[in-house]
């Protein structure tokens, strides 16, 4: 058993000050996004776990924490086969399984392109790291009904408003799509079956290298014209001579950076994002970004930050997924901020709390003491009682650490909040 | 298995107009008390199954949903005698023992006194009802490490002051004593082992009325005697007679409700209380107050209101339970608020979000669409892009219901948002 007062592994308490900042990101995140239209919505913390194992989460449902079924008998516990067997319900490990069920429920009462903001938790049993916890808060935003790519550019100008209003400078959003991914492999002459073996592979390039990326697909047994035809293209070859292989997004851009053959309406598209969204939004065309979950149909992104090596976070269009629980094909994209990550980046200004400290004497009696606090509440004061003790620096320090501004002593009899003498705090 | 669309039973779907005026509601919540001196804290959702199951939650206890241990092989399934052998973590079924576990965990960082504000969900397997979730949102405040009825004081003007703002009159604070209930019936001549079991009983009275409760003491083998003498409480009498059993909390009224022998301490506390706190809170002493937790030690207060066969909320001195915990003594007091309840008794005023949609021409170049949004959200206005149909009016009605102003018409080639005509929506 673990020390009996800790938080369960992998999981934080989260401590007033902490609180306070994690709160006021959150109402910016959550402004930012209600100006550009998006509407905030909740779902339960868990779902059917039959939805959750529907096979939409990737590596990230293996990690999903199960939840047992109600008045179990010992006789269920012997005849179960597997530890599913006993669980009727998950939490969440992400936002987007949620809301393709959310929206299939209730697209009778929404409107016919939906934009959603979803902020809330989500839980994986991963193995406790720094700076990765069990549970964690995303924000996501999502366009539900819209085919066409206005869903990606609203989506990437609210992002970039959202980073830009968090005090979050020289982000990048790194895209592509993943019709270019696909096209390429067939143009290079890998199977389709094969296709995404290989982006597996491929998305490890960050990590690896192209010498690695290149030696692990041979090892898989791919054909080796295609690994060859692969080597040859001209981004991996600069990515090789360690130049960028990213580039602007432009027409002409993507087409130097990719082999012949590659789908023409994704370089439309992506075009078209990046001249819409402007020139003040710093976007990149990464060829080889793949994005891990299988179910995006169309552009992808990443912001990438040039202090981290690991993404503040992404999205893509995934038309196929609302159909799955929908029972019609509806067009969908997504974008999902890693908040904690945020949270870790921006540097918080002076805890701007403030409030009034009233030091009450021992001999003060209560109904004085509350009344004087009523009186600074009711004028709009955060305030705090706090009695006075032979190490009144202490005192002074905790407050002043708590956010407190100003403080005043209270004696037997006080009663008139007008005949307090405020002295500051911190100076 | 249940329709695959729709949430887990006993738990919904938020849409946006609820969303949004639930995290109003929030708002002025957290703000009061704030205001009040009281620090925003948050905790994991799980904690361990242990601790959980600790015997502090009461009935509660045994509604909480449990998560399974992760890797069980099928071995440790056969090998299980009982559900909880499985699991190693659940669900928190209130936010009062997960504060006596943060507060052990993080006391060197808090406060001496320490007045913690949570508003969580909590989770509960409870029979799916009319207004009763599985997944709920409980707003709690607590102050630790203050013995003295001052806490009490804090907590009932912070929570009548939220009442307020919230907008929800006509409560009554109803206030008892533990001490006055355990002192009475030791007064009465109930032996000291049975005192939790004629609470359990006496808790009913709402329900099955005086006789009731009687005849259930009798037949569970309450000394006659005992029974008899509860009969004469005046208190009783006066509801056996169809009077109110509450009165005004003063020590004469406490007296004259009650037989003598009860615990002056609790009498004067309570005197104190209501002092303290001012005619102008609606407090009323209830001697037949109960509240289900054992853990309570002092004052109980539960929040009523007209309109209402239950609680709004309630909570009390639990001075026994940080120190389960903590290893040492630690006073504590808690007042909670169910704010499902709230939620359904505060009428909306008009949805307040407001904002402006644009309505798109099919040719709408999505550059000029999306540089015209981004103009508008820049000067702070919340917008919303609609591609025009042929059911204009459906199309208004849809926005109106959603909270926009105003709209007006993009045609091709408009790129300045001074141009554009705007017109009222819902007029």
């Amino acid at each position: 058993m673990p020390s009996p007062v800790t938080p369960p592994r992998g999981m934080r308490d989260i401590l007033p000050a902490d609180k306070a900042r994690r709160e006021a990101l959150l109402a910016t995140i959550r402004d930012t996004y209600r100006r550009h239209g998006f509407d905030e919505i909740e779902t339960p913390v868990m779902e059917d776990s039959s939805r959750l194992h529907a096979g939409l989460g990737g590596d990230n449902e293996k990690l999903a924490f199960a939840v047992m079924k109600r008045g179990l008998t010992p006789d269920d516990l012997r005849s179960a086969t597997a530890p599913l067997d006993l669980a009727d319900l998950g939490l969440r490990f992400d936002l987007t399984v949620p809301l393709a069920r959310f929206y299939a429920s209730n697209r009778a009462e929404l409107p016919s392109v939906f934009r959603a903001i979803q902020i809330a938790p989500v839980w994986r049993a991963e193995r406790p790291q720094k700076g990765r916890y069990r549970q964690f808060v995303q924000c996501d935003i999502d366009i539900i009904g819209e085919p066409g790519v206005i869903a990606e550019i609203e989506l990437i100008a609210a992002t970039v408003d959202a980073l830009d209003a968090l005090g979050v400078p020289g982000c990048t959003i790194r895209i592509n799509d993943r019709r270019l991914l696909t096209s390429m492999l067939a143009a290079l002459g890998f199977p389709a079956d094969q296709a995404d073996a290989v982006l597996i592979t491929l998305d490890k390039l960050d990590k690896i290298g192209v010498d690695g990326v290149l030696a692990e697909l041979r090892e898989r047994g791919l054909p080796e014209a295609a690994v060859a035809a692969l080597a040859e293209v001209p981004a991996l070859r600069a990515a090789a001579a360690g130049d960028s292989a990213t580039s602007a997004v432009t027409a002409d851009a993507i087409r130097a950076s990719l082999p012949a053959g590659i789908d023409e309406t994704a370089v439309a598209d992506l075009a078209a994002i990046a001249d819409a969204v402007g020139a003040d939004v710093p976007l990149a065309f990464d060829p080889f970004l793949v994005r891990g979950m299988g179910y995006y149909t169309g552009p992808i992104f990443e912001v990438a930050h040039p202090q981290l090596g690991y993404s503040l976070g992404g999205g893509g269009r995934y038309d196929g997924m609302i159909g799955r629980f929908a029972g019609t094909d509806v067009a969908a994209c997504g974008f999902s901020l890693g908040f904690e990550r945020l949270v870790d980046l921006v540097t918080s200004s002076q805890d701007a709390r403030g409030g009034s400290a009233l030091v009450v004497d021992k001999d003060v009696d209560a109904a004085d003491t509350i009344a004087l606090k009523r009186m600074l509440v009711a004028s709009g004061e955060r305030v705090r009682i706090v009695a006075r003790i032979k190490n009144m620096r202490a005192l002074l320090e905790r407050l002043e650490a708590d956010g407190y501004t100003r403080f005043a002593s209270v004696r037997a009899g006080e009663r008139d909040v007008a005949a307090l003498q405020w002295r500051a705090l911190g100076e």
